[in-house]
């Protein structure tokens, strides 16, 4: 359960209160405002705030007075070639603000994306909860043999049931002493930004990310992709279902030109290029390496 | 007149328009939406959207589940001690965007500031209009003699009167020119992407500038800056004017601690102990530079 | 010319001054560090410093105690691996300090790229030099019919010949007219920060651009582009002659895969996949938009 | 003990190998290039290359051709103007690159300083080494009572005991099983990535973190201050001591401007008039708050 009754009272508060503005309203982005929806075992995503819409992305392409769409075909049809030609920065014109609440480990990942704005709950000054990822069963996967950073089969029987148990166990035992070192019961009480030393990786953190919608996307290319980390893959999910809400022209066009496309180098045009003419093409004669080919080849044959 | 009878249209189209919102609505703000506030001969300066308040900066700063605001009282207190110790995400989390029309020189100066999304209008793609910065008499001053890189006093009589005039014509030349060269009449026309490089510094651009407060109140700290050039320092008085209805109590401790404040070395520290104990200090025994006394008596002594 | 025989002297000087470093050292650099490379009729371009070489995106990708380059088989490998999958972090390893002298107009659209350092020459303390660009008559273009924002066939005739006289016309009047504003002569003399906006958009000036890898790369394939326009696009070439010499695996892996590429919509894969097979495909069942079909037929037929 | 034989003998080997370069060279760091200095029980900081030194700060604000330096004083006058004006732009034209190694909790609060370069030893890619940082007992302190974000008095007798026999248990456990669930003896053995979750924040990371001298600047005035956790503290000391050699002027300016100077409000200068005159000035007629009165009597007063 990732909210108690006095956080969904607090939110179900923000939900309820209304006013009128001037500003350009998303409504898909108003019906899902402040919402949590449940990532992991104890994480959400929610939005808190919100700047912008598609037509805002145009206005500013063209540098307009007014509200600036000339016609709904327009705009689609704009958004597209701003992202075909990878324009960004009309792009970087709406912006979003997430509450988040997500294992520390995946924290650390996320926050190598510099270009946004963080405010993150702090351990030095307040406790952290009791509240640890643990991973599901399906989730409990051995280290790929193919991809040195990834994860293989999933692991059965008795070695999936230790993994589980040996995680809940030096969880559980890690807060007990966290608990036990900082407590002022007859005793001082280790510093917070000291006893939190002892938190393992998988113990939940949150903070509010603010962030453009092209640094937004760039995030999403990446962490919503096959090859990213499970465990932050759910939480690109879930705001990809956000943006599709949100700016639903930009979104199509994202999904197009870059969740679904292809980078390609000259050797791949090239070969291309003689595949089209009925070439045949194998390794050898493509110029290119054993990874490539292997790449190149999970993109265009079956 | 920097607008045309259209523009102010659709500006007022803009501003008929309301919609109901979940987010937080600053109403200070609401007020001043997309009105162009005028600056310089040709210039404005308007908001077109925005994201946050006051209570959004404590809130963030809190990682609360809802609005946050404890009590009115907290939340200036939190914001000012914020603001004293350098705290400089949670001011991340409000972001303005605004429409800009600047004299290129201007544009030049501001676009340093790197922590920011604009979308500038295209001289490749489109024709810059007829609007040329010309200073008013009042503002037309000679070469600084103890800073090089001000201005001193107003020039006078005829100096000032060459000065009007040589500028007004070389504006109205070089755009005729510019005019002649893109023109298809009885020719083909110049691309336009060439013909602009024929135009001043002092003619008129416009860009979308979206920026969060805490870059936005890094610029106004140097550019509202009396040292600052006039021609950029009026823009910056004008944002004041609306951050101060956006984020009423940031305005205010951002007044205190950094637009009337100052920034002292450890020198200076001690040469204010000694001062206040009642010693008598002087330049010799302050370990000052000329430069640096001369600013130090500045601050404190009338 | 774009250098005075001090310059060249001083830049000689540098040259001929050598120590000795523990730090890596490109011997491709070396060979060319502080040397003016003329770009356009008074520009150029050259390395004041830089910082790392191919050996050293391994070594930091490795994160390694050592000079860690294992082979140079395995160096050149990594980095290819490291280019086709956008890993970036290795690639801002290496630094690169230019000193360029441009045209106004070009630095408009160079300083676009932020994530870099500037230190541009001041026109408010400084006194800018007589040089103006003017284009030679090859490249005195019109606007072009089918790209609204570039230019298309060669004017010729009188048409360029007027355009060639306009322009320098009004160079040397506006530049005549600054002198005369600024000069201390029998009058005060206007500040200098007023004069420059006197100055049309072609004149000449420079900064110290300080820039990592990753991002150089990046503004080199916006602007090595056909697509960019001529005058920032000779600047971009020059680059690309000296980054090849500093980090030839990693300049050869950026031709391979971003210089000569492409970069595919989910659409055009699945057509691609569609022609692999031998079936006919023709834009009405390709579910592309005619500017999409066209951009897709200029890669892969002749 | 930080350092293998091998990396000793590695970095040692780095040590030996000179090149002759015409590049500038600071002689304060060559001498200290790659050597590791302790940090904690187990970290370090070294600095594997460098980009320029105080001159190239001056030669850089002066945009000159040559190496810029007219004078020895000259320089360094322009170095103290530049920093106590807030010049940011000419020490961002000095670089240095790092190589880390440091607690994950240590790490987390050092990336929140986002201008900066970063490459991560990698847990989904590699096995973390079983390092772990146990303070020393007489860094063990209880919680501050005056500041909610601090720790107070070292704590003593069993309570230390205690809290030191907790972490090295919980570390030594938590190890443990991470290697247990990674082995792939008589079991497959779970994805890197996934078995990292299990490990405490005490745990060492490393990195190659470069960074500009400007922004490494702003990271030494936050993190080698008095109020910065001592387990980050003393890496930014470590790296004063490192930059003191490298850019001598520069630190000498930091430290008397920044390090040791003081950030005053209105109130506070209008107060320090006052006090100057000779009046008398208490809290409740100084405009301030306990709070803000506490900090200045902390500054002004003994």
């Amino acid at each position: 359960m990732p909210l108690s009754p006095e956080q969904t009272e607090e939110i179900s508060a923000q939900r309820d209160q209304t006013a009128i503005t001037r500003r350009v309203v998303s409504a898909g982005m108003e019906e899902k405002l402040y919402t949590a929806f449940q990532v992991l075992d104890h994480g959400f995503v929610r939005v808190v705030d919100y700047m912008g819409d598609d037509g805002a992305i145009c206005q500013a392409a063209r540098v307009s007075y007014g509200k600036g769409t000339k016609s709904v075909q327009n705009d689609e049809g704009l958004i597209r070639y701003l992202m075909r030609h990878w324009h960004s920065t009309p792009f970087e014109m709406c912006e979003i603000k997430l509450h988040v609440k997500l294992p520390v480990f995946v924290a650390r990942q996320w926050i190598r994306h510099r270009t946004a704005n963080v405010n993150e709950y702090s351990a030095r000054y307040s406790i952290l909860d009791r509240e640890f990822y643990i991973p599901s069963p399906e989730h409990i996967a051995a280290q790929s043999i193919i991809n040195n950073q990834g994860r293989g089969k999933i692991l059965e029987g008795t070695e999936a049931q230790t993994v589980l148990e040996l995680l809940k166990a030096d969880s559980a035992r890690c807060y007990d002493n966290y608990e036990k070192m900082i407590s002022q019961e007859g005793q001082q009480g280790l510093a917070r930004e000291l006893a939190r030393m002892n938190l393992p990786a998988n113990i939940y953190t949150q903070w509010y990310w603010k962030v453009d919608l092209h640094n937004l996307l760039h995030f999403l290319r990446l962490r919503a992709d096959p090859h990213a980390q499970f465990e932050i893959r759910v939480y690109a999910d879930e705001i990809c279902n956000l943006v599709k809400d949100w700016v639903p022209y930009t979104y199509r066009a994202f999904e197009d030109y870059r969740l679904g496309g292809a980078s390609l180098s000259t050797t791949s045009v090239n070969v291309l290029r003689r595949l089209i003419k009925g070439e045949q093409v194998e390794m050898e004669s493509s110029g290119m390496s054993k990874g490539e080919w292997q790449e190149f080849k999970n993109i265009f044959f079956d």
